[in-house]
């Protein structure tokens, strides 16, 4: 998997994407490969609750000549040179005019940053703070950016993975990044491989929905449309970004902090046996903020690993395939993987013979004689289940209980079931 | 502030007060000049709940000579030399007939104890153990006690201070205490300061009550007039004792613990950055005890620094001026007005765009352009607060959702409610 | 008492029980002499829930004669050497053939571990692994096993001390593994001396229930004729098993976990000063798996000191006198009467003032005039009992409520009641 990853990783990573446009269209004609997503396009001028589709954005080339002759901020070296919505230019000033339109971190003096300017119209350059240093102060620049922002649509793919139930499992990520690999191409192709995996199964009782949307105004489109269904269907839901570098897992809660999105999670990384942190919902984050917006708040978390914000190449172009591990995506993918496998799993079962023991022994479930020594878990864990199967409890709480994992649980189940002693 | 503290301590010290009498009124009448307290006569005999109140103490003089001629014990000196309450007594008597009627302190042997006794006619004078051993053992000794147990009333005083609504924060102390420090002029003088910064403050929401009362007795002829009003009404309440010295605060809870006053005050003093302790309801107290009665059970808590019984110094001539603080003593004042400010600032509110997330660049509210280095904290602050007013959470729970002072959401209110996207 | 449980110890401990027989029958008789339990004989084959009484097992001798003429595996020496329910057997046959029907355990190679087989018919010899290496491969053994399995009983004893309500503690230990001594002997000989101190009470409130049965098919047998009655009235109980070595106590509470059986027993053993575990309810346990199978999940923990299966003696011929201390059984005794103790003692009471204070001076209750150096605790403790009697609240969690004993508060009951101000 990880070569896979990589593959469509490199063939991502050069396009400019932005929150619409044809970058964006490219990169999602490479995840079909993946996940056989469907497109809408949304026109622009839409209105989507608070929001209004914006106008398609579309570049060609981008780039500054200095007053000595020299050819810096070369969108086709790197697209985070240009300020990423920039309106077209092509005009000779000084610098102190483009002074104005420069944008770089000195804290970070080799870093470009990523800077975006969506819903204002404007021009603008990133640049590292170690080149920009040395721009001449005097003589004449020269500003080309061949851009176009006209009318056109927004761009978002969806996929139905159609369960016994129309309950939902939810999988969202976004695209809208320029070159970027944490913040950017982990999520997507985290989702698509998690798809692969999925559909996979022989048998599923949920159904599973994958979006991939232009984040915020991508996804808040997205709910204008699907939002009140999927606030009535959706039993848990994750937002998949920044899981893509070697960093340990974060699981942020949704807004209910008991859902069942939230009690999958929290059970499958507490087995895991690597270090992992829980934290509570916050709006410094992801299209979480949508789907927990008090209008709708769905039971949707987040599993991420160095979380956007709190990584210092963040928005930077220091994101890039270095930062990233396609190791630690492949474990990304088999954890969220393992929340699927645990929420299918889950349910709630029936002790038949709920007063004293079922005898065991005589249907061949427990030992004739025990030694001492004997290991024991395997059957203190059917009698565990047994035990706490009043109909109520479900799966994962009886794990919980023993402190072990819902998995544990699981090859018991059938011989219980055939034995006439369990039953949903 | 602290000068006026000072001054007011300087002048109200000296005075002999006790649970009757003219010490008292005449300690009212300073507090006068601060607070304009109503000031109420309850007689000797009214009946309030399980109690009565008792005949009204006054007294002019009390001393002893000493076998040798000396006069000791004079309350002139020090007014805590006379058992509180003491009948009157004019009589020679032996070495050994007086030590029935002396008190003093073997662990301390430098303080003089204060003793009462109240409900039981006695007559008696309390010294320091160090002066007590050299009391001669034989020979005659004179003692007088001017006083006088007399049918009178017990004076207490209150003030509403009305709000919009008749829903009312209390806040009450005691006054009673002959010459002591902490454990007598730190509540009065506090609570009186409090008023002065309560009543400057534009707008209140709620009503604010200030009873100043003899300790219990004073309190229960108070609750015996008020209680059942108070019980409805009562929202949040803090007695106010114990706080003038440099200890740590320590927060009693009332009973209920999870009542708007424990709220606040909890989420006040997390966010001050100085230890304190949170400890439950507990009868070694004040008047919560009776504000906490099963029967009332209002929500009283009571923020303390040294808390009686807990320093040695606690009634003792050594609880004295060199005790306290008058610094400490204005950051208690601000600290319980910062209880004010959240309760008064603390509602519930309504994000008007529940679905997704309101546009807040368009509004201004939110910048076009965010470098990677931003400090988003403003941002967040603002978002976090659309993200949780979903009509049923308070500022204070929003509050402590991002770990931040409802301080910090202040700012946010009038703008959001400017642009309509917020409403109570 | 710690020479009367090692007089009753030694006498007990030599006999083979098993499930069923006369050994089972001879040990009941020895502790009819401490507790006049009724026996019930539950013939073989009668269905109780999921199981069936089996066969009545008796064994008068078994031993091996080796090749060389040794007698081995001599039960009159330690019958732990036949397997617990072994057909009977005398044959001549290879050491290839006797190996399939000797258990021993490699890593404890003193040990004679404790084996059973009592729903499948087999004959068996269990002997220390040192012992087992020294046996001759070749050559002839004759082995003999004088037992008989035929139509019979199952025997329980059962005791009700009955109380002024119908409500019921129940105590539950089992009586069926031959020569141990915690586990085995522990549970019957606790049980059997805390109930010569329950009997003793002048005044109980609670009927208490005494069972010794065979562990698991006994218990189920007892459950089949009483279960749904003790559904319906047990308030407390607690099932006596490896209470009598010097380890520290562990609780494990019944699957309720807040029942008033947990209260109890959690609140007795924080203010035991010695150390102690509280665990969750587990099925790898004793008859609290029958108790609180899901159809009865009854109110029932179990304390124990080293538990089944944590040490290492535990089910085999280590687990003997050696093992166990008579002083720590007292000490089990003791703390299984705090339980009753606190169990009887705790009620919901009513202050009858309930608005502010009673006035305790008045009634003798609150001294008249108070040093400033006393020590308040008693006083504390009757007004804290008064400020939270609101006839809701226990006196187990009032008690907690200020961390102290329920046992602090016990003197303070009948002089507040007989003062009337305190009411069931």
């Amino acid at each position: 998997m990880q070569k896979e990853l990589e593959t469509y990783f490199d063939r991502l990573f050069p396009i400019c994407r932005s929150i619409t446009g044809n970058g964006l269209r490219q990169s999602f004609e490479i995840l079909q490969e993946i996940i056989p997503l469907q497109l809408t396009e949304v026109p622009t001028g839409t209105k989507c609750f608070d929001w209004e589709i914006p106008k398609e954005w579309n570049i060609e080339d981008a780039y500054i000549i200095t007053p000595d002759g020299k050819k810096i901020c070369d969108f086709k070296k790197n697209n985070l040179h240009v300020l990423n919505y920039s309106t077209p230019i092509e005009q000779e000033i000084s610098f102190e005019e483009l002074d104005k339109h420069l944008f770089y971190i000195k804290e970070m003096p080799n870093a470009i940053p990523y800077v975006t300017s969506y819903y204002k119209e404007n021009w603008g350059f990133c640049i590292s703070y170690d080149e920009y240093k040395t721009l001449p102060k005097n003589g004449t620049y020269k500003v080309v950016i061949k851009s176009s922002l006209e009318k056109g649509s927004l761009t978002y793919g969806d996929l139905i993975l159609k369960g016994e139930s129309d309950k939902e499992v939810l999988f969202s990520t976004y695209l809208c990044h320029p070159s970027m690999a944490n913040n950017e191409l982990s999520g997507p192709l985290c989702l698509a491989f998690l798809y692969k995996k999925i559909v996979e199964l022989k048998k599923r009782k949920y159904t599973c929905r994958f979006v991939i949307a232009p984040e915020t105004i991508g996804v808040i489109a997205y709910l204008a449309k699907y939002g009140m269904y999927m606030k009535d269907k959706t039993v848990a839901g994750y937002v998949m970004t920044c899981c893509g570098d070697a960093g340990n897992f974060v699981y942020k809660m949704s807004k209910q902090e008991t859902s069942l999105a939230d009690i999958a999670a929290k059970h499958i990384l507490k087995h895991q046996n690597i270090p992992y942190t829980i934290i509570p919902f916050a709006v410094g984050g992801s299209d979480e903020r949508q789907y927990c917006s008090p209008g709708f708040n769905m039971p949707v978390g987040s599993l991420t690993r160095s979380m956007y914000q709190q990584y210092k190449e963040y928005h930077t172009s220091l994101d890039d395939k270095s930062f990233i591990s396609f190791e630690a995506m492949q474990k990304t993918i088999e954890t969220y993987f393992d929340f699927v496998r645990a929420l299918e799993l889950n349910d709630v079962y029936k002790n038949t013979i709920p007063y004293c023991e079922p005898q065991l022994g005589k249907r061949g479930l427990y030992p004739h004689s025990v030694n001492p020594t004997i290991n024991r878990k395997i059957f203190h864990d059917r009698m565990h289940l047994l035990s706490f199967t009043d109909g109520k409890t479900d799966l994962i709480e009886i794990a919980n209980k023993k402190n072990i994992s819902i998995f544990d649980l699981e090859p018991h189940l059938n011989p219980l079931i055939e034995a006439g002693i369990l039953k949903k």
